[in-house]
């Protein structure tokens, strides 16, 4: 949990910050909007700035039309694509390619906007700097208006919002066994949705299962927090280096690909067998008590999971992607006051 | 026409799909638009997904503002610029550029938006591979709500409504002569345009006049669709590479550079005689029934066609243009029922 | 003063055109709209082009707010990238990268928005060239509805609307003392902040001394209008080259860097102590009385000016950015007639 948010937080940058109730009711707002969309403009004249420092695809849309679809303007912003280049770090001299400093974008944008937004994914060369999440913890002290993470090092709380909203849609959560199925990719990719696909599943009351090869563990404090809010919940927290079992009687597969912190930066092996050993499967699948397959997206094809998994029934990727557009709407419902 | 439109179609992604009568119903709808702008906001909470994978201007703006004036949101969308790379062949493994499928992509975007529109040029290294489309169809395939064609390697379907539109308003068509005019240009440029325009002029019941160089003849299927069309209509369809003759009489002149599927991709020649021979001039418009001239826009003065004509009384090229507005709100309350 | 504009004009493109008395009172419209937002949709159904040549945070986002909270439809565009490249020189034969003439874009987006708005820095290889705005006034006389300026070579009269608001806001301003104050950077920037925050300052009643390296002067039409308009109110323009006295007694300093006429494109030296004698310090607010400070933003810190200032009680940035916003209302209102 980050330091600025140990106290109950005006920002939603991570889904612990909240706690487990919060998140559930935002989730089951979330069902509600998506049986019910809201008939008026309950946000009408208020603005919502989206900043990105990488790409979109469902963030951007999904909260483009969240925001039109309650009565708010959405601006989207690139930073360096037709903005300017940032800088973050107090003190420095700005003589190289940075020309603002978030220290003035921020506070001027939290003029123009009722909410601000922002995507900064990690540099990937050290985890002990990445983990401390120096882009967001800076936008976060210069706005005075409420604080989206849209994907940081630490977490994905959006999407993890979407994932807790899924589960409890889809799959009965409570007691039923999840397993955060480790996948290949050519990239040593951040660990911003396991994160928050574990916090999800732990918050759904799921016994979770994290199946990953050595050296691929989550971060100590994110296993730390799953831990004690499994157990405050009577439920337990698995680690494995075994895709041949871990899959036996889940009820929800979320396969995702991530790098490993202990070599930090560095892409996994990419030899066939090792991907054959841990790509997602219908073989896996089949082990499954006619589990659920998720993923966040986008997804890599017969190199995370095969086309049959995907394709088949067991999949709900696109209703797990829906389901961004209305967390959120609730989201900003909650933030702006709109409800 | 494409495999998957032989019956009537969801989508408007070829001109000839819906047949004749649909397209004109369209134009002279936009025609009504244009005298008497819809007042209410009749898409009012929709959203339009615009995908460009190519760069536009009148594209992108006209259907964002058509959008908007309607009342629902537009999202633009620049495939691979603040998005994903994507991919859309089937079966393939994705250890390479593209990190998103198409099969995932559309039927997201599919739940944010109501319709969906997608601009992808051809390669321009096979025509047997570009004219089946694959990007578009692969597109149509994956999405749940109707789909618009911004341009794909067989056609550019808005602007052919467009140009219809065109003709109805300014030429009085029916029965008149129509000379679609090839004009030179510095690289081998998409078969798009003249194939709708060719469409256009023939549903608009003119007689087609080609003037184009030998080994720039149209795609065989458009040809044998506007002679089938032309007939039905009591017209003729005529092919000549003599621009010294060609426009005598010609009632409408539509220039336009277009590649060769003889050489595909290869550039026409440079040198400048051939450029001045057919490179559309005041004085080849002097030979016309007091013609009109039209271009789809962009277009490279003095190379395509001289100032003289552009800047002249006979150019409508702005006013075409324009009616790219009109006949993007038409077919957005087609599609979207909300005539 | 441009050469299209010396009669009163129907666009806004420099402070100097429409006269001290109606900045005045579109800065006191724009103070009003701040303390009380207007509350309907006045500007409902119209459409507001933004087209950049350059990178732009401030701007962009202040006008797509600004237009979207009066009901208007903001359309963004950053041409050659997700558009064609432009051209704007007449009689070329355009036969290299230019895909398009603004002969034609300006025309069509004039047919799609109400308004029209341009981005365009200067090229910075002549200043003879630049000074004549070939990009600005070539898209005013391709465009049919009022085209606004949001930076040309020349000036930044929306910047400069700001700073005079923010001067009437803050400063109480008749009769005090307004320093510019150059600042060191990486590179020759352009004058275009400086020509209007000098204009500002001289239509709000200020004394205005420009402090500045020697080879660094303004244009000499801008400086001979400013002794025009400061004369016509019994007000003083001094320049000097000492920053060591520059700011006794100054009521309002506005630091920026800016390229030399003299060595146009050069940057200025780089050497610690250049820099130290005129970076914007602490030491030199010390020296005013009590004096705001002012930049236009966006500002590197600790080369241009010292955290200490910018982080300091004097200074009003973020204000002076949150008016652009309240600027471009009121500018939207007059143009639009939505008063």
């Amino acid at each position: 949990m980050s330091a600025l948010a140990a106290a109950p937080s005006r920002d939603f940058v991570d889904l612990r910050d909240w706690g487990a109730g919060a998140a559930i009711d935002l989730a089951d707002l979330a069902l509600q909007l998506k049986r019910r969309p809201p008939r008026s403009r309950p946000l009408e004249g208020r603005s919502v700035g989206l900043c990105f420092m990488n790409p979109s695809l469902r963030t951007q849309t999904s909260f483009q039309v969240a925001s039109a679809s309650l009565g708010a303007h959405p601006v989207t912003l690139h930073f360096g694509n037709g903005t300017w280049n940032m800088e973050w770090r107090d003190g420095t001299v700005m003589d190289g390619q940075a020309s603002e400093h978030l220290k003035e974008s921020v506070p001027v944008l939290a003029r123009y906007c009722d909410v601000l937004a922002l995507r900064a994914f990690p540099a990937g060369t050290s985890w002990a700097d990445d983990k401390a999440d120096p882009w967001l913890n800076a936008f976060r002290s210069s706005s005075r208006v409420p604080v989206i993470s849209l994907e940081s090092a630490m977490g994905h709380p959006c999407q993890g919002l979407a994932d807790l909203m899924t589960l409890r849609e889809k799959a009965d959560p409570v007691g039923k066994r999840f397993v955060l199925a480790w996948a290949p990719h050519i990239k040593a990719l951040p660990l911003a949705v396991p994160h928050s696909a574990a916090q999800a599943a732990v918050i759904a009351g799921m016994d979770l299962t994290i199946c990953r090869p050595e050296g691929y563990d989550l971060d100590p404090g994110v296993m730390e927090w799953c831990r004690a809010e499994a157990a405050r919940q009577g439920r337990s927290v698995t680690v494995t280096d075994s895709p041949e079992t871990a899959f036996d009687g889940a009820h929800v597969v979320y396969a995702k690909a991530w790098g490993s912190l202990a070599s930090y930066g560095v892409p996994p092996p990419q030899d066939s067998a090792f991907r054959d050993r841990w790509r997602m499967t219908a073989a896996k699948m089949a082990k499954t008590k006619a589990g659920l397959f998720m993923h966040c997206l986008p997804v890599r094809r017969n190199l995370v999971v095969d086309d049959a998994v995907l394709d088949g029934p067991a999949s709900v990727v696109i209703d797990q992607a829906e389901n961004r557009l209305h967390t959120a709407k609730a989201l900003l419902l909650k933030l702006l006051g709109g409800l």
